[in-house]
């Protein structure tokens, strides 16, 4: 009797370190699920002003970088902000990227034509676009909100960025992405159409 | 001691149970981590010659559509082939979309300038690229293989897809990407450099 009643304590105990290391790891981000990050994906504007940790920064530059890229050029790089004045900085000479005044950063994402491939500009911001996508699924599936707030292809704003953060005059700042702890009142979009598929042809 | 004995055996079952709605989850895409996909996500041109079924191509799809877009336009549609006879001639046309003959099925994602933010082709590229990047994860979260074959910006090739899709010329044909069933040899890149970020300024 009593070896039964070790055997089921600890089966119990089996039972609840898995319960407890799944709910875990969904919490760490560590195991969100792909098509629930994607469709739950939004563009958050409301953000508690609570700062991001460099540990949460460098996993969404991470996954930024494993996009794809024409002929492997990586046309890309990253301008991660996390200084307050800088991101104040960028808050009044963007028109639309005022909610990085509750951030907890910013991060710009920069296109190269030099480095793509055929040095063509436009394989430059494709593969600069699959980053940046990469990077707004990386902030949902680690609980953090984001949004695309364009710099290209609106000149002076892509001078405000290159001002405020020293970036050279022939690569390009495609976005100004701020990154923060969202509020919960920003809600993904029905965006689906069925009208928008054509089955075989046009 | 009957009565533990029937404990035990109930408590054994919920351990299988979780384990295998954890493993099916896994194995069917209802379950893939944001993470692993992002990062095992790879440029696959080898396929088995295996059909793709319509659910799949569907959930793949509405990944696509649930992008990022500016404005909320949506500029963007895809065109869905399995026809083989179709997928033969895309084959035939385009450089580097051979693998077409081995794949189960392609999407071609389209960009509509009329339709994006401001009438830009620029925003309607990006959006489109979003929503590409998107069914590249999606189908590396279902177990299926997928890859950018570039159209845009080559007209030679915008026409070959044009011509055998019946799609406007008005509308940019992005990409072709054939979707299939990975026979294993295509890996991920690891494309992480970190002289590619640059902390607080360029």
């Amino acid at each position: 009797m009593k070896r039964v009643s070790f055997f089921i304590s600890i089966v119990m105990v089996m039972v609840l370190l898995t319960v407890w290391s799944v709910a875990f790891a969904q919490k760490e981000g560590k195991m969100s699920d792909a098509f629930s990050v994607i469709h739950n994906r939004k563009s958050v504007r409301s953000f508690t002003g609570d700062s991001v940790s460099k540990e949460a920064l460098d996993k969404i530059i991470r996954a930024g970088m494993a996009a794809p890229t024409a002929v492997n050029r990586q046309p890309w790089a990253f301008v991660v902000v996390t200084d307050r004045k800088t991101l104040d900085t960028l808050a009044a000479g963007l028109p639309y990227a005022k909610m990085l005044e509750k951030a907890g950063a910013a991060i710009i994402v920069c296109a190269i034509p030099e480095k793509a491939h055929d040095k063509r500009m436009e394989f430059a911001v494709i593969d600069s676009t699959c980053a940046s996508e990469n990077i707004l699924l990386a902030a949902e599936a680690l609980g953090l909100g984001a949004v695309w707030t364009a710099a290209y292809p609106y000149k002076d704003r892509m001078d405000v960025a290159r001002k405020a953060l020293n970036i050279p005059q022939d690569i390009i700042p495609l976005n100004v992405i701020p990154v923060g702890h969202p509020t919960g009142t920003d809600k993904p979009k029905d965006k689906y159409k069925p009208e928008n598929i054509h089955w075989e042809k046009w």
